[in-house]
């Protein structure tokens, strides 16, 4: 297992930094004097790349990547790129660096720090590849005996999401309107939602883009890099309109990512398989290596005013499918892939009722609510309830850390159309 | 019902010209001396956009608009800007035109030019509006007694799709590879698809960002205008993936649009209701005006070498919820439309056989191969087949046509992966 890597910024030198310098994840940020730029996690502070460019020094001989408060550019720029930035980054920070004072004066405290959409979102997919989640679910849906569809052991199912919905961490959730349909009712009424739910997922982020199928291998290698994701759900609007054209304003309101864009550089080291098969995969989709990673996730539900309560725990090696056989599907049919888009993994749940990824599952459609620490229980999310998902890579005396991934949901508005 | 307005570009003073004075569609062309750049159909020329910007004849007020070949700056601008420009062509190009031999010189013939993407496609989503194709898909897939499912006469059913696949009429088509499922075989395969098929649609494009619920009224004054869109589909593959997400690389090889945005405001005169309904629609779905529109439209086949024979032939005042109403449910979760947003109507059949959008209801699954006039028959599409999409609303001595939406199939890659 690799160890820590010392970095002259004593604050990334600890077992407990999500950013270490074995991380350097890519984030955008503002303070109350700076304009929204990238910037990379280091400890509690975060290396100011617009300023850093602009001093002219950081040149990697690929124009100008920092201009913009994104990093759509970095990742168009391609892997060799990718590599030489890393290189870069990891020679100025590290406890050696001979530019030290040169670089010192471009870091930003965390503390002063707001963070933005890390990336400018092309298109979003969300994918339906944790095995537990989906047993979970079917079973509920459709019975025991039809939980898994047909297809599901032969190829990661999936549908196109919204990426006009996608938000980064710390945007409040306005719970949303819909229309639904009671099991006691014969007609369908339009009403905020009352089962609205989280998911636990990993989002993988396509650098590299493709026009025509592309292999498992070259798909992990297009691959620039994994972020929380939380696709947010409307379980009582789902079930009403996602038949027979799968879910569409029950997962529009919104998807939150967490704001540090971690590297596939930085998880090589946590590289695992994906679970036997009983099916073999079709060649087009076999694994290719080690394509999963060893993430350890969890989930918080804090209500209004008191301290969060972890309500699950599971870990991304749960995955069917890893990403890379997620985008190799994708291009099966010569969709075209580009910079930017946005690849949900798919709930990640665990075996065991505690790795969950899903109030739905956790509370088995409400049926068995959860309690809290503050005793308080939950089948669904209520209103001012906070909910958050974490995760981190465990290597020896540090950690790869996502930071948190984090939404507060609002009532819904008491008449959506007042303004219209 | 309005006349003809007459044009000092004579061409557009017939009633075969797609073209008059009454349309003024909206495209982007190249010639082999022109950058691609938008345009204006007039009779059998394309006005110049980008010159008549840089002559300094078009100022609206509204800062430059011409600067990119598409028309989202256009329709950023807003509604005051769209009815500015309509007026200030209309003025230039009337037959008492007074500034005739300045516009003149910015005139290229429709014969010299390519034609691009109209716009920027932003996000793209499919509906599924056609009651008649609903019916028809469903009792294929499903039986007669579960055709229609339950939420159909509630909502206008829609799912999202990929906007990287969206192309522009002319644009060659490559047969898909995909994974499917033989009903003879027990397990599914990586083939080519056997089942591929058209989809006859019209797309209306959203002009008008929104970050809310909005009524079907202010949905109707967001939209921009309208194109022919064909939803390529991969039956086969659809059959296998579509439970229960919905569609996915079935429709994800491409959609073709045709070039010229056909406006709101040109369309007014052909506005018509939607159907009598069995159920009431809930309050924020309710018709709030007629919202369709009488546009005649037809499918053609053409195999190599022959002439295209026409398969079928409906009208848009067949669907059972308009543009608006999508729209207006799409943002009813609080999902934010933003400038160039797609939206497929879904596939347009009517109560006949001859009527129908699609092969696979034309050819009943395949097992009635249509004939063309060729005496060759068809139940899906065959390799180099070249599918045409038409329409046009009939006025007084003059039309409004669309152009025509054209797509050549070529046959499948023999090996997908060859170049990866």
């Amino acid at each position: 297992m690799t160890k820590l890597i010392p970095s002259w910024v004593e604050s990334a030198n600890t077992a407990e930094t999500d950013f270490p310098l074995n991380n350097l994840p890519y984030g955008v940020f503002s303070t109350n004097r700076l304009e929204a730029r990238c910037g990379v996690a280091i400890g509690d502070m975060i290396l100011d790349m617009a300023a850093l460019e602009e001093a002219g020094l950081l040149d990697l001989g690929a124009g100008t990547l920092f201009a913009a408060p994104g990093w759509n550019a970095v990742m168009a720029a391609g892997p060799k790129v990718w590599s030489a930035l890393r290189t870069r980054l990891t020679d100025m920070l590290a406890a050696d660096a001979a530019d030290q004072a040169t670089i010192a004066p471009h870091l930003v405290p965390t503390a002063e720090a707001r963070m933005h959409m890390p990336f400018t979102v092309a298109e979003f997919t969300d994918f339906y590849s944790g095995r537990h989640h989906a047993t979970n679910v079917g079973t509920m849906f459709r019975g025991a005996e039809n939980a898994l569809p047909p297809n599901w052991l032969h190829l990661p199912i999936g549908y196109n999401g919204r990426a006009s919905s996608v938000v980064v961490s710390g945007t409040d959730i306005r719970r949303p309107w819909g229309q639904l349909k009671s099991p006691d009712h014969d007609m369908p009424a339009f009403l905020p939602s009352r089962r609205f739910d989280i998911e636990l997922e990993m989002g993988a982020i396509v650098g590299t883009p493709s026009d025509g199928p592309i292999s498992v291998a070259q798909a992990d290698q297009n691959i620039f890099g994994y972020v929380l994701l939380n696709d947010w759900s409307a379980r009582d609007i789902q079930a009403w309109e996602y038949q027979p054209l799968g879910p569409f304003q029950a997962k529009a309101t919104a998807t939150t990512i967490s704001p540090w864009i971690v590297t596939r550089a930085a998880l090589e080291p946590f590289r695992c398989d994906t679970p036997a098969r009983e099916f073999e995969l079709l060649d087009h989709l076999k694994d290719a290596g080690p394509m999963l990673y060893d993430i350890d996730l969890s989930v918080t539900l804090a209500p209004e005013g008191a301290a969060p309560s972890t309500i699950a725990r599971t870990n991304y090696n749960e995955m069917y499918y890893s990403s890379a056989q997620q985008l190799a599907h994708h291009t099966t049919s010569g969709c075209p892939m580009r910079t930017g888009d946005l690849l949900g993994s798919g709930t990640i749940s665990g075996p065991e009722k505690e790795n969950r990824g899903a109030l739905l599952e956790l509370s088995w459609g409400g049926k068995e609510p959860i309690t809290l620490d503050t005793g308080e229980t939950r089948s669904f999310i209520e209103d001012n309830d906070t909910l958050g998902l974490h995760g981190a890579a465990q290597g020896d005396g540090y950690k790869i850390g996502f930071g948190d991934c984090i939404g507060k949901v609002l009532p819904a508005l008491k008449d959506p159309y007042a303004g219209t």
